[in-house]
């Protein structure tokens, strides 16, 4: 019998009715994790807490390590850059929310087996790094070039395909001033942590995760649009398997609450005592600013107004919202609700689509309110 | 209807026979994380890669929180200690490895419901701080004082007893010299992050995590043995539920391997081509220093001894060892086994308990070597 990779690839599935996480979505989530709700309170992520997704191995990169970064493809001077050399470049630092495309998958029924997220695949970090529209003018970009094809360290194989992590950007989106596509070499002022791309990823602000790509070694400017797994087999909007589906690009609106009183260490049931409480979350939108929050605290029958803080001139990065309420013994659902500059709002309905992909469903914080 | 504390609590419970992992499970597999097993090559782990477990929230603690340690019951002199008191006391640095009691619980049948690690919870630190000795020689320890309890901030119920987290020492162990026991207040030089404890965390080389209590802000010597939930309901080692079970205390051996070649994303099966390969991991034990590790690359059929790494003067970190390997086409399973100089070793079969702790069976890594 031959040993193929192929044999080390499932087919993509759902979830039966009511199955619960299998040995494989678990291994996943062991290793990959989200933002704990908590600590939405702070501005900045802390160093550990932004939520982290890796297809692959989180490539080894000791001090030493003569890593190169490949500008080439369809431009006139291509360029072979280690990451010091980035420092000749100008250098820009942006406050960006990410978010994982699969954010909110495992609440979804049925279920696309996947990593299994809730709704904590999410992180505000400030990127520092050279902006990739200078990159490419130093390599000088031909006319035929149409999109560019970003290339990772990271190694695997995902439903039978042996790759490198590849992802690609229209070349509109790549050189655009505003926002700006970062290469990265520094978060929060620190060295790259490994596992979120060191020594260089890409930043592209309003984007979901999928399109950050890690370890960065390569950027090609190509001719004719990408057709790599994670750009067309991967990554797109399908009902059907068959459809050829809408590609996955910008973070839709989404608001979360930080969940009030304690937890229960198993059922992760939120307890709180009876009295005033200030309700508070984060919320962001990857489209066009968040200009309003709404708030329920009756399991989405009414909704109230939250109080939104102003613009801080992160225009990528989250905003803090808030609201009071005061807590009554009974059972209560929380929820905020987060809509943008155009218009675009969550769905009290889940969108649903066969990866899992996209999906801003408002969330459901149950709480407990004791007796006086 | 009333609405009690106890409403937010299940009873503990076993999985029935190839029940999937339950929502609660996944909520908490989706705030803690393991470390990523192709980190174990890194001496120490990098900030965000070390396994993180908390029963409750994060405590919120900003700049400028007015944090207090207070060093009191049967003392002569109770202390009440602001951070940057600890400046005035020796400081300390010591490398180690810690890890989680429940490491390996979600591979158990039957599978304790709870915190569902595999083998993942595990990282490799160096803790700065005051040795706990010192402040007790500080405050004065009455003679009748027989263990020390400690009080972290995080707060929550757990099957309905509503507690800060709180744990205790023996005496002997708490002032001991060697291991120092620490009131740490940096990680790898640099200040803790919210969830490894900031601003103090206790340090006690050797044990499993649960004896590290993190956001500490009470130690307090007592004249009885301490009684509460984490030292008598939780963190004992029971066959039924009524029996009192021995403590949970000292890390059992243990050895981890790297997994080699590159996953399948959704699998992660691991894959590599024929040709030789170095298998490398680490190994551990909080008992006696580890003395011999075995590697099976035949599903544990035979065994052969791996090179060590001769110890470095870290006494309370994992060892590297590394073993040469040809991998030829077919499917094998790779396991490695630690044995410590009390000969202490690990199981080759579950050593099963309702809590799931201090499970020390030997990893096994499932290999597809393609054909050439």
């Amino acid at each position: 019998m031959g040993h193929r990779l192929a044999d080390a690839s499932a087919p993509a599935r759902l979830a039966g009715p009511g199955e619960g996480i299998g040995p494989d979505e678990l291994a996943l989530a062991a290793r990959n994790h989200g933002l704990p709700l908590e600590t939405l309170r702070h501005d900045l992520t802390p160093p550990g807490l932004h939520y982290v997704l890796t297809h692959y191995d989180i490539p080894y990169v000791p001090d030493g390590t003569a890593w190169r970064l490949a500008v080439d493809g369809r431009v006139r001077r291509p360029l072979s850059l280690a990451p010091a050399d980035l420092a000749a470049f100008p250098r820009v630092t942006t406050r960006v929310t990410l978010e994982c495309a699969g954010n909110g998958r495992a609440l979804l029924e049925p279920r696309p087996v996947s990593q299994p997220w809730l709704v904590e695949a999410v992180g505000t970090a400030e990127w520092t790094g050279v902006p990739l529209r200078v990159l490419l003018a130093e390599a000088s970009v031909r006319a035929e070039g149409v999109e560019v094809v970003f290339t990772g360290a990271d190694h695997g194989v995902e439903r039978g395909v042996e790759q490198d992590y590849q992802r690609a950007l229209p070349m509109e989106v790549a050189a655009r001033e505003d926002p700006e596509v970062l290469v990265a070499y520094a978060m929060n002022g620190a060295p790259m942590p490994p596992q979120h791309g060191y020594p260089l990823r890409l930043i592209v602000p309003g984007w979901y995760g999928m399109a950050h790509v890690k370890w960065l070694r390569g950027i090609t400017v190509v001719d004719e649009p990408f057709t790599g797994f994670q750009q067309t087999a991967a990554y797109r909007l399908r009902r059907r398997p068959e459809d050829p589906g809408e590609p996955v690009t910008r973070i839709a609106p989404r608001a979360l609450l930080v969940p009030p009183g304690f937890p229960d260490f198993m059922s992760r049931s939120r307890v709180l005592r009876p009295g005033p409480v200030t309700l508070e979350g984060r919320a962001w939108s990857g489209c066009a600013p968040v200009t309003r929050v709404d708030v329920s605290t009756d399991a989405g029958a009414t909704w109230r107004e939250a109080d939104l803080e102003p613009g801080d001139g992160h225009r990528w990065a989250w905003r803090r919202w808030r609201h009071p309420w005061t807590a009554v013994p009974g059972e209560h659902v929380l929820s905020a609700r987060a809509t943008d500059a155009d218009g675009r709002t969550q769905p009290l309905r889940q969108p649903w689509n066969r990866g899992g992909f996209a999906n801003n469903l408002v969330q459901r914080v149950p709480v407990l309110c004791l007796d006086e």
